[in-house]
């Protein structure tokens, strides 16, 4: 049997993907602000079985509905948000093995400092993070950073390779294994003549200093990605480790990723594919727990959310009205192409809000744990994937029911994948702490 | 009797102001990328009697010596060091007032996710957040992250008065107070008329967009800053709300006082002076652990760590010749004032090295507890200061001394401030949570 893994999809906002569940009476989304509510999720998820947390961020709003970010603070569709990566070290130290994924768009961050920030996050968690490396695509996040406009689509991948080039140099090139003695005796702390300056001279950066921090235990976080396109799949063959994939049907998906395997071999990858569970004691209760919930979904919420991300502004349109993406949209073209496979072509804003069940496009698999666990292995084993990015409904006790009614019948079934022991890579890919050749951090060492 | 409170001043790194103490026996500076490292000092501190916690931080290394980081590297002369942002909210987690200040440059930060990250600390440690205020003076940091060369004395302000603007007005004037409703019957989380976009068109920064975070607890952050320079006073009457001083004579800081204070009126300040102590049971205890220490002390990490702040390279000097600031001297002009007034304007590297009494060219109060204690207070008096930075000597045993020895005797004698509820503006002032006018952030108020 296909062995996986379950990560959490969260993000440090009250609404991520299921939008409306705010307003359920259980919910404790609405404390995303406060530690307590993290190191508590925290704590819940390495007890359920989650491998990983995974956050998500970004740096803008959605504002491309009505051409306002109205609907989207009303509904609290990812804003407010705060900073991700503070969160992590405080969740570290009250879990043992729980993995750290977070969301970092390059685009808006200086490689020296981003690159001593990441080593921070490897060094305090003892080798439990992963960087999921984001290019952006909002125009409000531009608007927010002082560009006039968002970047044409292939000229952030050009960013983005030379950001990356960059931060290997730091993070795999500058200190030798060797470089920190502390040796008291001899007052040695590190030896320079095992540490080099990085000079990289490219188009977008210039550095020439060494890296502050010395190495920790995975040097380069582990390496997620979510490019879809032609040019973010090449770019995530020569990259990532770990892949998210849109959930469509497990033939598609499966397609996808025979795709994306052979590109990145022989280097091997991990596919993520996005899912919603809702699970009961039995298949009566799971349904009834999805009706309530479903009677706290915001339409207008998803809506904002889908605008933004598909880069059409849904109040242009009738009802009835076939929708056309504009020419210049700078939403995610394959977030389009996905709608219309989903929809048929001449797809209006009625079918989409039909299709917003738990308040996003994602269809939840709902039912008893021997239902929902048949669901997933038989997804993991249709579409060749390795894990699932479980994104939350009303929290926690969406988590809490993975932890009580999944993840042991998915134990006693051989399915899930044991936590394992080490870093979050070794955990992952059963070798080394370290990204080894041919991956191209690894040109950067000693 | 005036009151005084006690910050520790610490930075994420092993050797901070006190070079060479690494290599005692019973240091456990070299954990320094530990969390546990942090957690436990956190405890220690709040244990202690400290009001908060300081932690310095330099995006660059120390290089002017010799023109290489060798020095600086061979001592860890604040080499390597990990991003202090991150250890805050996992401090937090385990104290319960303890203040928690951070030193970010302003020079290498983009304000918009600058105001978002500083917005989330406050809010994750429930209000006990202070940002010092650093323009930069590193050339090696320059060329860390792009630039060419260090901007001019004057352009740094011109840039830092611009920057704070922009962040005021992004703390203070995006989201009203009665912004977040969070009504769940309503299905309406925040309002979208009591939330406004920033536009900031300035000569180095433009932003056209709304803060990311609801408002935290203090909005901004407790405002630090430490520019000695006519500027920089200025820079600090306007913004700061502490100050630190060096420490030099108490006369003499008395007359700086005054000065600031005077410049900020009708605001108040509080000032803190830069402080280390070596405190034991007996005189004697207290002289033996100073010459015990006194063994593991670094000349030349010390040599590293003056040359880069007072911008000269001392290995162009013989050992006995008048040491002279280079025209172009990039270090801090008020650093090498206060040498020369410290050491008589002809001084030699033979004359700074014999300064280096702990590693630094501060010289320690050593004593008794009561001893210690007549010396603070008698400082706190003589040179109207609101607070002392205590730099750490070996840790933790110079925290838990302070604990043990120098906190109990300071609070008999009525001299230490209490700790207060609220948050850390709240516990420093006595007033409200956030600034108040004519502080200019209060201008960009709804």
């Amino acid at each position: 049997m296909k062995q996986f893994r379950l990560n959490a999809f969260d993000m440090a906002c009250v609404g991520h993907i299921q939008h409306g569940l705010w307003t359920h009476p259980r919910d404790r989304s609405t404390e995303y602000a406060s530690l307590d509510h993290w190191l508590s999720l925290a704590r819940t998820l390495e007890a359920a079985g989650f491998d990983a947390l995974f956050l998500a961020d970004v740096l803008g709003v959605y504002d491309v509905l009505g051409g306002t970010p109205e609907a989207a603070i009303r509904n609290a569709v990812q804003v407010p948000l705060i900073d991700p990566v503070p969160l992590i070290p405080a969740m570290a130290s009250v879990t043992a093995t729980l993995g750290f994924g977070v969301t970092c768009n390059l685009a808006y961050e200086q490689p020296f400092a981003f690159a001593r920030r990441m080593s921070t996050l490897d060094h305090l968690t003892g080798g439990r993070v992963g960087w999921n490396i984001v290019t952006g695509y909002l125009d409000s996040a531009a608007r927010a950073t002082g560009h006039s406009a968002i970047m044409a689509h292939d000229d952030r991948y050009d960013l983005a390779e030379e950001f990356m080039d960059a931060v290997y140099a730091l993070w795999e090139g500058s200190w030798a294994d060797d470089a920190v003695r502390a040796d008291r005796a001899a007052a040695l702390y590190a030896d320079p003549a095992r540490i080099r300056p990085v000079h990289h001279h490219g188009k977008q950066y210039r550095i020439d200093a060494m890296h502050l921090c010395a190495p920790s235990p995975q040097r380069t976080p582990v390496l997620y990605q979510a490019g879809a396109s032609e040019r973010g799949r090449a770019f995530a063959a020569r990259h990532a480790e770990c892949i998210f994939v849109n959930p469509s049907t497990p033939a598609h998906v499966r397609t996808l990723v025979a795709d994306l395997r052979a590109r990145a071999a022989p280097r091997p990858l991990k596919v993520y594919v996005g899912a919603t569970v809702v699970v009961g004691r039995t298949a009566k209760e799971a349904a009834d727990k999805y009706e309530d919930y479903r009677r706290h979904v915001s339409v207008r919420g998803a809506l904002a959310h889908a605008a933004a991300s598909l880069g059409i502004d849904f109040d242009a349109f009738a009802p009835d009205e076939p929708v056309r993406a504009p020419d210049n949209a700078i939403g995610i073209k394959s977030n389009i192409d996905a709608v219309s496979k989903q929809l048929g072509p001449d797809w209006t804003v009625r079918d989409l809000e039909r299709h917003f069940v738990l308040g996003a496009r994602q269809k939840p698999i709902v039912g008893s744990p021997q239902e929902v666990a048949d669901r997933l292995i038989e997804w993991a084993e249709q579409a060749d994937i390795d894990g699932f990015n479980l994104a939350r409904t009303v929290i926690p006790e969406c988590l809490e029911d993975v932890g009580a009614l999944l993840t042991p019948i998915l134990r006693e079934r051989g399915a899930l994948a044991p936590a394992g022991q080490g870093t979050y890579r070794q955990r992952l890919f059963g070798a080394g702490d370290r990204l080894a050749a041919p991956h191209p951090a690894a040109l950067h060492r000693w």
